[in-house]
């Protein structure tokens, strides 16, 4: 047998000296409260606080940083539950076939998520493995039958103090508003509007999206100007459910306007049906130009995640829908296609606009120089393929020299695993540190300095980015 | 209070053997005569060597990587003293929000150049923070009044040798004459010749700029010819004040070439009002090959300084006007856009080329690669947004694998703030002792040809690629 | 006399700790037989084991990324002996060059490969200079007259297992079979097939590449149905001769296909000289979706070399020829252009296709996530430009957080210079020694795991991936 023990120092600098700081930065901050702005984990889980059915379902079939891998080397996703009802899947066979893989994940950040998990939370002490496996599996299904793996118990374990959910703005909240209700539950639970369905006239989806927003908001869509009413009306009730933040995902985030006029004759032609790509793309970016200026009106942050082509294996989205691996980056942008937001809002009172990429080549030529300059622009936290410890360090090193720490978002963990939430944010924290040693011993700031520093990225900076 | 005390082995690697001997290298060079072929400080500002007024205008307000990071943390650039003439000024106001936002700088290189400035050079031993905002504004203001402070006596003190400033050809660089014939003066302060303006038919400025030319010249600029002949001319009065080299900053250096009567019918529409965008911009390029022409007849090395969007925050340049920080760095390019400058004069003898760039993905894909073939180009080092230690580790690890160390063109520190230039220089000497050490302990060098290259990369690198 | 005397631990990292880890994990591979699925050294080489001229020949003449660096130092290739034939050559004259400007290769991979090639297989003690340039020049002279030096005796010593050749589709692979009949020779000489001549209908040596084609296949060509014939039996003839894989190198990897109608069509118009550069694009485009389509038919693994400007530098290409020194590399991209052949062949069981680039950005947005995802598709080892050990750690930095190790191709040395093989997995062993290292030190991997990580990566992985 093959211990799992994951080293209290990991991530961490091997330099003796710098590891000595990093360890004492690392020490300040790795029992913090967790701050998660931005995530995808759903308010009904806690709402319900149902066990997890199995291990698979827990750390296999939901979570596409694992599957997309496993099915790098030739696992069928069906074959990890995916598209499949959970009471069809086999969980036991699944969890084998990780552990069979297990080796593909050497050097990954979910390696590294998923030993955190397996080690520090269900108190594994082996590796997983094919001999492993079984044994594995039942000690796992063992805990998730006892109380103290259940989601709320979980929450207050991983010493979760706001958390951020995703929701389209036709969302009731039903979850969200029951928990605030919900006098046995103290955690905070926030919504995140999102809006993106309603920027893409000339799909299928668009129609009936507006009809639910009708439907949600009493307030009829058929207009470009009730569309805007009725976001305005729903960003309202997310606010009163605790949401301080919105997001918005987008392949190319151009912010050209466009007159009322014009917006209105493509809103009217697209629900007839008519609709060129032309002006399909110019809706949306003025609809994104739109989003800034509501939140320079109602003060909800804006959050942008630009730059990923979705579902770009058709064969895979027919047979098992998106979020199935195959996203993928594209070429990034910030500095162009914002101009027009940035030339009208960009230094309005009160205005916060977080920016992430999957484009690394943007920390240092686009993110940092904006942040750097416009008080409403944010750099965000390494996202997606870059949280890892590996690119946290070359976002810190390419986006400090420009844009300081002040000027960055502090982390969000962005997944759909619940149990990945504390693994990483240690992973966050630990990588900060590392990165705050090493200024340390090549003596470009005080310990004292970097012990601040260290502090604010998991506390005040998250709180004041995000309105917290 | 908080001691200012940089430390002497800061940005040296942690790691005991290779900080040894990059510590080693560093002593070296520490000392070395600053070379600065690339800069905006003003030769009259040696000419008339007045004391500096105050604090704020030494260290604050002309210089846009000090206001931009204060403005992106909410201070009005006006409450900065951008934009307000001296008389109005409040130093002492302006000094208390720099000490005020003090964490704001903290792991910036911007950081690094003030600790050094204030420690260095004024004897500052506290750190500026808003209790001790106003004992350091008295000390430094007091220092001010002292001879040994004045421009001519840094100049003096910080050991530069050469000093290049930037210059409009239609300059009648009297201070640079001046200073030449001046006996008290020994410094060397030479002119650069700087012909942006003349790149733009089509703006307001083009021909106003074009009159300027023609009366410094005696040459009429009318015609295409005229404005050839007048810039040879200018060439040859910066020439013989001294000047050795040229710079040219464009957003896109496309260098394709036109017929002269091509460029004579645009000319002339342009004077006449009549010029398309597209038309413009072939004038634009074409000079810049044009300008390489010149180059290679005349010998002055040519600088280039492409990819900035320029004055991008329109309502910041409508109020404050250029320099003001909202400049960003754009998407690059070298290979393709210089392919018809390269194809005719990439080879020709003493022909000197040297490229600089924000976007540092240029570095091991277009910039090092160029210059590990043709003999004319030189790979600028880091500027602006890169000027870092972070940024200039990145380079030499990019830049060296192609071109090794004797086709990069030695530090240039480009800067407005005439105290940073020490601080700048030691930062550039550091960060290179730093690369090469870690070269040392690798085995990839042995410490004595370390030792011949940083001595190379301040002295005889920048004699030879700038022609000093 | 300076000494030549590479360091044991070269590239290792400095720190104690680590490159004792990193020393035990290079131990383990040294010496593993050399698997060279990609390369430029001719079968007849060692068919023919002659022995090598002289030195320059070696050494300089015929490796560009030698002479490019001493052209880009002023020295004109033809004193390089570049297109002149090697009986006008002055061998002692080239090799006194290279040791005048040993300087100019300071810190890049260059030096190294030829440090540990004249230290480690010719066991030259002082470094090349001036002084020492004609004492090196007659030791090299004296062993190239042994036998030991002779090609075959080299490629045992070197201990290559499998060595693969690139060859054109028309090739008779006469050397090829010639080795495989010698009883005499045991080694694994294979061929690679390269097809590019054939994507480039509108240019003037494609009608006499369809000819050499139709000619060798015994097939018509006059038709794309008869190229496309003519393709898969020269591959299966390939396949026969013991090659595993193709090799395409295109500047822009799209893949949109085209129907036959319309293939057909531009083939037969190309033919009769009437072809646009539209058209000749659609056809290239087309027939990289077909090689695709080929590979998942006939098992051949499919390497994709994307991205470069070929032959920049007119003058020189007019004058010298090809591979001279100024190709340049160009903007990259995977993702998009891909995205057809992905689409169908993505998924297919057993298709292999390896992804090299020499743009660094698409490390980790294009070809880590493809590899991450795809199960056909592999990220290729660093290659030309950056083949070196700063970008090697780089790019493992980048690939190994979305693609793990097991989605990496293995080392390709991709070489012309027949002595730099060893010396080039060298260098590859030692990089990702030392960065396996680093995830040990900092309790990322166990060092059993890097253990079996770096042996996977010189043996099981190449031999899976080029299926060896």
């Amino acid at each position: 047998m093959s211990a799992l023990s994951p080293h209290p120092d990991r991530l961490l600098p091997s330099d003796p000296a710098t590891r000595d700081v990093a360890r004492r930065l690392y020490d300040e901050v790795a029992d913090a409260p967790i701050l998660s702005p931005h995530g995808h984990v759903e308010a009904r889980l806690l709402l319900d606080d149902e066990p997890f059915p199995d291990p698979a379902a827990l750390f296999v079939t939901p979570d596409h940083y694992v599957t997309r891998l496993l099915h790098a080397h030739g696992v069928p996703l069906d074959r990890l539950g995916v598209g499949v009802p959970q009471e069809d899947r086999d969980g036991r066979a699944i969890w084998r076939l990780l552990c069979a893989h297990w080796d593909a994940f050497l050097g990954t950040p979910v390696r590294f998520w998923l030993e955190s998990a397996l080690a520090g939370v269900f108190g594994i002490a082996e590796q997983p493995g094919e001999e492993s496996a079984d044994r594995i599996y039942d000690e796992l299904q063992a805990r998730l039958a006892e109380p103290a793996f259940r989601p709320r118990a979980l929450f207050d374990r991983f010493g979760i103090e706001v958390l951020a959910t995703t929701d389209d703005p036709a969302d009731d909240l039903a979850a969200h508003l029951a928990l605030r209700e919900d006098p046995t539950f103290t955690g905070r639970v926030i919504p995140t509007f999102r809006a993106d369905r309603y920027l893409t006239p000339g799909t299928a989806a668009w129609a009936p999206a507006l009809a639910a927003l009708a439907e949600a908001s009493g307030i009829d869509t058929g207009s470009y100007a009730g569309l805007l009413d009725a976001l305005r009306s729903r960003r309202a009730f997310f606010r009163a459910a605790g949401g301080t933040a919105t997001d918005t995902g987008v392949l190319w985030p151009d912010t050209t306007p466009l007159s009322n006029t014009e917006a209105e004759r493509i809103h009217l032609g697209a629900l007839a049906g008519e609709v060129t790509p032309a002006e399909a793309s110019a809706y949306r970016s003025n609809l994104l130009y739109r989003l800034a200026e509501l939140s320079v009106d109602d003060g909800l942050v804006m959050q942008l995640h630009a730059g990923v082509h979705r579902n770009t294996h058709r064969p895979t989205f027919d047979r098992f829908g998106p979020d199935t691996g195959h996203d993928l980056p594209a070429v990034g942008g910030y500095t162009l296609p914002l101009a027009p937001l940035l030339q009208d809002f960009g230094t309005a009172e009160g205005f916060h606009l977080v920016l992430f990429t999957v484009d690394e080549t943007l920390f240092s030529r686009e993110i940092a120089p904006l942040a750097g300059f416009y008080p409403s622009v944010y750099a965000g936290a390494p996202w997606w393929f870059l949280d890892s410890p590996a690119a946290i360090e070359r976002y810190r090193a390419a986006v400090t020299d420009s844009a300081g720490f002040g000027k960055t978002s502090g982390f969000i963990d962005d997944t759909r695993a619940f149990c990945s939430i504390p693994a990483r944010h240690d992973m966050s924290r630990r990588a900060d540190a590392a990165f705050l040693a090493s200024l340390v011993t090549t003596h470009q700031l005080t310990e004292e300095d970097a012990l601040g520093a260290a502090r604010r990225l998991v506390d005040e900076q998250p709180r004041r980015v995000f309105k917290l």
